[in-house]
């Protein structure tokens, strides 16, 4: 259950190296390669002549070609030319529309036709030299909602990550969820609190003491599809907490998406971005090992919570205020779920 | 197909250490753990607010603690608190009855009020002082009662276990099978035979002569739901076999319960008791370490078995002499189910 | 969707030892084994006792015995005896036709009684001193018709043994296909190109020089049910091609029985032989290692296929010219398995 008319991230420029890349994306098998000009493609992964995985063969000047029987593919998923053959009449493969757009590769899963590059949710960060960003991707059997649901309750900390980012404050800070704009947005706000492990080493890593009272935030926004971005941060407390002056603060941007592989799978892509010493790639790499720790802890409860869930199909879930978040979300999905529907 | 109005072994003590124990018995996901005052307790394993299995979480004073959002279960399967939220309205979640005895913690997967622990089979062994136990668990992927069949018919041991207890002997001599007080008992009595390696052993451990003819014996006795405790001894022949005074004998009870996981796969507690030097740990480390040598043999039989009798579901199996015992235990299983059925 | 009215490659002689050996073909489990007269014996892998693998069994002179109880199955079926039963009213299991011929056991999976070893297809190079065969054997999860597909069109040598056999020529050159006399032909003819790395070895394994232009040839040749041999070899150019004299010539025979084990599984044998130093078993040794790894390499491009094939069921597949072998090869098993379906 997910829309298909709208943007997900599909890979990273990285994995688009001189091979093509095979990822299942909304229950689509699709090749992902670049082109002669270095232009991202994404085409069916089905070979028109014997259906043969196009992901297995190889590029050739930026042209797919087909790795059992030599067909080379137009990055409009018309045959191209094949050896010794007249290929005009060949059968086309899906084209899927793709960008490359803030440092990473969209797809639109649906009609290519109607893709429009302008939907592709603006990531300020991305662009602003001021901003470093580190990531990486997990993949996870689960729906992709229940990974909405858990970005959008941040209480999990506590028992989750308890080791580094959970702190028992959160609970007990109210939280506040909203609709607006077409996204969702859950905020909490902790003040005059210690700062847990994770936190500690940010303060650090700004130069601000580690051992004193701080205002804490979290900023949940869920952008239909499929992307949620948190801004975390502390603060001395004291100084204004979300509105502090930067020199109290430390402060980024979680950055997730979850794109669905099939109904209970997702190619999850998560990051940090943040806008102190955006320069300094050691402390983005001795971050990303930090949060690709955190945030594989959720794994094995989302993967098992899915089995529970498959298991008891009947049984329907509470939604208490912590859930507002991913509760609302899923009004916006179920929204653009029945508006495909009615079209088409 | 397994009766649920009935007592099953769920597992052992040291299972449950300071973290809950997930485990599945006749097709139900339970959760054991330990409250406050060291009393076992059994609920279905899953969250009420989410659906994550309660296994995941922790324990905080006897307390079940999610490991997703915090909530706090009470051992009655209702909701005792969960952070910053009313909790009253919260949906209960199964309890199911359990009681700890024997060394085994006991469950009831049916309904928790049906059940009376006076149903426990008495197991003499486990209280008498001068006994000893050891045993083990496996993990087998086949129904329950082909587990059942093949320890109501020991001529297997004569090919599976040929190294160790099986001889020519077992097959020729003859079996005797009873229904008798809702219990099976099926007998075999060999005398004046050569003893076994597994046999000789345990003469030499009672200080007895190892290469002498002996009178052996097997009794098992089926009690339903899953329980078969075998009689098992040699004593040097001509001193009344079975009846001989204790000087004479090497003798013990193979201990069984095969606690339904689901319809084709178990939990196998295997074990044996013993009335000879029962303060010897050493003793019983070796013996436990050498019948699960001889108990792993029938594992890959008994699966593959199951794979077969999955694949024609339609044929019938032979039922002969040696398989009354089976025979008469699953006649004793159907009129349970079908006393269930009745009933509910 | 395979014949069953035919003969199939089951195993190896070495595959059947001292033990029994459990193998499914078409759909069938088998247990194949060499009775006291050291004749191959199929029968189902099925006791009419209690449902056990008889390939879990052992042979005791020659007679398979079920390592459960000891039942001692006849190679015709019937229960030969069982310690303790009067066996006459056991249930016969299936038996299945074998003979063993060219270095293969063949088993005819359906009903004995019609199996005749005449239409065990001819093998010259197994009857004639002058050749050396070796070979080998590799389970493979796809249709066993993809694999006939592959090797009645050459063409993906180029694309997935392009560094061993493949040659853009291949290509190139034009493939002429015909079903004669209940047989499927598919030739082509290279005539002055340079060798490939594998031909070299083989030119030079014939005392050749590996550095001069060559005529190089492909007939491949379908026999239903299963069974593809190919003529392949190269000549030094202009002195006739295939029809060249033996001292310009390095020519072999490819070997394949792909045998059903399931609709989309197969018990591949391919193989090699050659009428060239057929007492050098090094090079034997060395021409099978090769062949293995470039067979290998066959593999995944034929399981992902087949995923791909079965994930879009509806899909028709094209019919080229250069897949005319395959197309063809398909009629007469389709025609087959008509016929069968008429006469059952």
């Amino acid at each position: 259950m997910f829309p298909k008319n709208c943007w997900y991230v599909a890979c990273t420029p990285d994995e688009l190296d001189n091979k093509p890349l095979g990822r299942r994306i909304c229950n689509e098998p699709m090749v992902f390669y670049r082109d002669a000009e270095g232009k991202a493609v994404a085409l069916e992964d089905f070979c028109p002549h014997r259906g043969a995985p196009l992901s297995l063969g190889y590029l050739e000047d930026g042209q797919l070609v087909c790795g059992y029987h030599g067909l080379k593919m137009g990055a409009d998923g018309k045959t191209d030319s094949m050896p010794g053959q007249r290929v005009q009449s060949f059968p086309c493969i899906k084209r899927f529309a793709v960008h490359e757009r803030y440092g990473f590769i969209w797809v639109w899963p649906s009609d290519a036709d109607q893709a429009d590059i302008n939907l592709i949710p603006h990531l300020e960060w991305a662009e602003n030299p001021d901003w470093a960003y580190g990531g990486g991707l997990y993949h996870i059997q689960c729906d992709y909602r229940l990974m909405i649901d858990n970005l959008m309750d941040l209480t999990h900390e506590t028992y989750v990550h308890a080791t580094s980012i959970g702190q028992k404050e959160i609970d007990e800070a109210p939280v506040h969820t909203k609709t607006v704009d077409g996204e969702v947005v859950t905020s909490r706000f902790m003040d005059n609190i210690m700062p847990p492990p994770f936190w500690q080493m940010a303060l650090r890593a700004n130069d601000l003491a580690d051992d004193v009272p701080v205002d804490r935030w979290q900023i949940c926004r869920f952008t239909p599809p499929s992307q949620v971005m948190i801004e975390v941060g502390v603060a001395h407390a004291g100084h204004g907490g979300y509105e502090a002056p930067a020199q109290y603060r430390a402060n980024s941007t979680v950055v997730d998406f979850m794109t669905p592989e099939t109904d209970t799978s997702i190619w999850y892509f998560w990051g940090m971005a943040r806008d102190f010493k955006p320069h300094d790639q050691a402390l983005t790499d001795s971050i990303r090992e930090g949060q690709g720790k955190i945030f594989a802890e959720d794994q094995d409860m989302l993967e098992r919570q899915q089995r529970n869930l498959l298991e008891y199909p009947e049984r329907r879930l509470m939604k208490l205020n912590i859930d507002a978040g991913g509760v609302q979300s899923r009004r916006l999905l179920d929204k653009m779920i029945e508006t495909e529907a009615e079209a088409g």
